[in-house]
């Protein structure tokens, strides 16, 4: 008789676990024969006493094969095997690259298959934000998955219930009970997912800041040494960047309103640094993949995709594919939009010393646009419009940040964390850098 | 708006908790603001990170204001008052002594309404045990509690849902997520019952031993202080036993088994350790109450109530005031017996050298007679008789423990734990002591 206690226990007192003990557990987590109270003890005794690198590899092992696994075929170009990549990243805030990524990837001519997840901690998803298009299926079957992204070269969808089902048990028990920033629990959640949804190679997206799960660039790097290694001892290619999270990505912070940054992207405008970061995303993808021999070249056929609209074509063929509203790639007023506004002004003049991407986060969250709870409906129009990044002059009484908001007790809940999240400095100081490291 | 998601990382980090912010975690999980799986993730960081004394004393005065608060009448005798004593175990393997000792308490003129708890971890609960007499009602309404214990001086409740109920969702859940043997949570869970059930003073069996909480005498006398310290701090006077757990008090465990062998010591009759224990427990109460003058008054008192049968006349009055089969008293045969027995016999001549209480417990268990999950119903005919102690000679052959049973694959299931319950060695080995340790 599996004891589900025994092995929480071991856990909590620091002994390691067989690989036989973690896939038992896993199964149980899948066919619920382990309680959600149960899996969230076993996950702070995790978070607090650690699973050594052996545990690790076979508990991501065990959660890849907690359902389906996704295989594609194998398909020659020019003579050379193009591997299927996949692209992840470990979440921000205003990190919306996954909706220009996956479509500007397959434009260039890969294959892209992802899979992507709901709000986690502070952070937002790209599931919710995909589906404030109207009509958008974030819920492909495994079938339809693989033939959509066979036909037209990238498919988006959120979490099946048939592909790693055990790992999504834990990854929304992981949001509502504090154990998101968990090195072993971040890379096993990852690399499980990209495994379970069949990817020969990985680009990594490890973000690092107060608005990341990684708040400072050691722990991102270990992070993504952590990835790169499990990713390894799986049989799997990777690259990984690791991108600056101190502060928002891009203009704006929440669901419809990053899609509507994206769209600008696809269309030429928008931010320049959520601009350079999706390029740079791609061109690793085309590198890794094999379809392109030098990152010079990678980097220059993805401009060309998205310079020459190829991206935003690719966009919304794949939005129309799921059912999606595909005129918001031309007119985003298709998408909710909230009905009030509120404008922070700069309270001096000097240089923005703080625009922190974490208080960005729980502001959102306290909109409405996030999760406090599993299976919390969001308010997928709430946003905020960050209007001066680090770095940037700033007159006093010169707006600031933008709060779009539906509900006055939950601007009066968000006005704390906005409160905390700017400030500005009379000497003045160095804009942020975007990309601190690429590993290969 | 209440942030349980921050309240848990705080402790998770390693943060002490402000008074106000226990109250308002206790709240929450009382009125379902807070998920089961939200505080057993707190539990589990609890349990690693511990509590600070200030901590403590808030939680535990927070746990016990969740709920009513039974207020009895103090009533004067003999010129003085009398205080309503309590008297609580930390649980063990065949520690029945509950069923003996509050209507023996009684008898000698105490006023004892008690609330017991459930199965808990490897350990049996007294509610479980007295739901096994036919009838018997272990839910009573706080009114009918204080009404039976004002007319008879003895009541015997679970866990009612208006006393101290946050403590009774905290309680459940730690028993099914390995959350039990620590220090703070059993004091807060403790005397908060003890407190919300109305009672001036209180008598602690700390248990000690493989099949007890507390596994050696310093963790044990740690748990006797801080039970000690807990009910100073909230105003209410204690007295301390620490007793042996190495191995089962008495001969038998299980539930209705339990119930037989304390009708049994109520007649006169049963094995010597259950019924000292028993005296001993009845005359700290009688002197911490004021009852009696002295320790030698108080057990003499004791002996007279049991030799007299007034004990086993107040435990049927008991019973039928609580709808359960008094007949039991004379004739425990109404009690449910399981169907099948299985003899384990020494497989050589010596001393007996181990009889281990966890292992009897987690045999007990996986018989049917405890619980691995919160709401799991449990056999309660299911038993073990155990038929030598630690330092008992033994002849090959001879018969040491029966398993009494209802279904083979349950057996199967407890052979195990059987298997590493019994040893004998050839040199002699001493008896144990029962009693370790008194603090008042």
């Amino acid at each position: 008789m599996w004891d589900v206690i025994d092995f929480i226990e071991r856990k909590r007192d620091g002994l390691a676990h067989s690989p036989e003990e973690l896939a038992g557990f896993v199964t149980a987590v899948r066919d619920g024969a382990a309680a959600d109270y149960q899996i969230s003890a076993w996950l702070m005794a995790v978070f607090l006493n650690g699973l050594c690198e052996a545990e690790l590899v076979a508990f991501t092992d065990a959660l890849a094969s907690s359902g389906e696994k996704v295989v594609f075929p194998k398909a020659p170009k020019n003579g050379r095997t193009i591997l299927t990549v996949d692209k992840h990243s470990t979440g921000g805030i205003g990190d919306k690259t996954t909706i220009v990524v996956a479509p500007l990837a397959a434009a260039c001519g890969l294959r892209v298959a992802k899979l992507s997840g709901r709000g986690l901690g502070f952070t937002g998803g790209t599931v919710d934000k995909l589906e404030s298009i109207p009509g958008m299926n974030m819920r492909l079957s495994t079938d339809r998955f693989l033939k959509q992204s066979d036909e037209i070269g990238v498919a988006l969808s959120g979490y099946s219930a048939t592909l790693a089902p055990a790992e999504g048990i834990f990854y929304a028990l992981r949001d509502v009970t504090g154990t998101v920033p968990s090195l072993p629990l971040i890379s096993s959640s990852i690399v499980s997912k990209k495994i379970a949804s069949g990817a020969d190679a990985f680009v990594f997206d490890v973000k690092c800041g107060s608005g990341a799960l990684m708040a400072d660039p050691a722990s991102a790097a270990n992070l993504a040494d952590a990835l790169a290694g499990l990713s390894g001892a799986l049989g799997r290619k990777s690259s990984c960047l690791v991108t600056d999270m101190e502060q928002p990505l891009g203009e704006w912070v929440g669901n419809a309103v990053e899609v509507r940054e994206s769209v600008d992207i696809l269309s030429g405008r928008g931010p320049a640094d959520t601009r350079e970061l999706c390029l740079a995303l791609v061109s690793a993808m085309l590198v890794i993949s094999g379809a392109e021999d030098s990152p010079a070249s990678a980097r220059k056929a993805s401009e060309e995709a998205l310079d020459s609209g190829a991206g935003l074509r690719k966009f919304a063929e794949m939005t129309a594919a799921q059912d999606g509203d595909a005129s918001v790639a031309d007119d985003p007023s298709v998408l909710p939009s909230a009905a009030k506004k509120h404008t922070i002004e700069s309270p001096g003049t000097g240089t923005v010393a703080k625009m922190d991407a974490r208080c960005a986060g729980m502001a959102i969250r306290a909109l409405g646009g996030g999760r406090l709870r599993k299976g919390d409906v969001i308010d997928l129009s709430a946003g905020l419009r960050i209007m001066k990044k680090i770095g940037d002059r700033v007159e006093k009484g010169e707006p600031v940040i933008e709060i779009f908001y539906n509900c006055d007790s939950r601007l009066q809940a968000a006005e704390a964390h906005i409160g905390r999240m700017f400030a500005v400095s009379d000497p003045p100081v160095a804009k942020r850098e975007l990309i601190l490291m690429k590993r290969d």
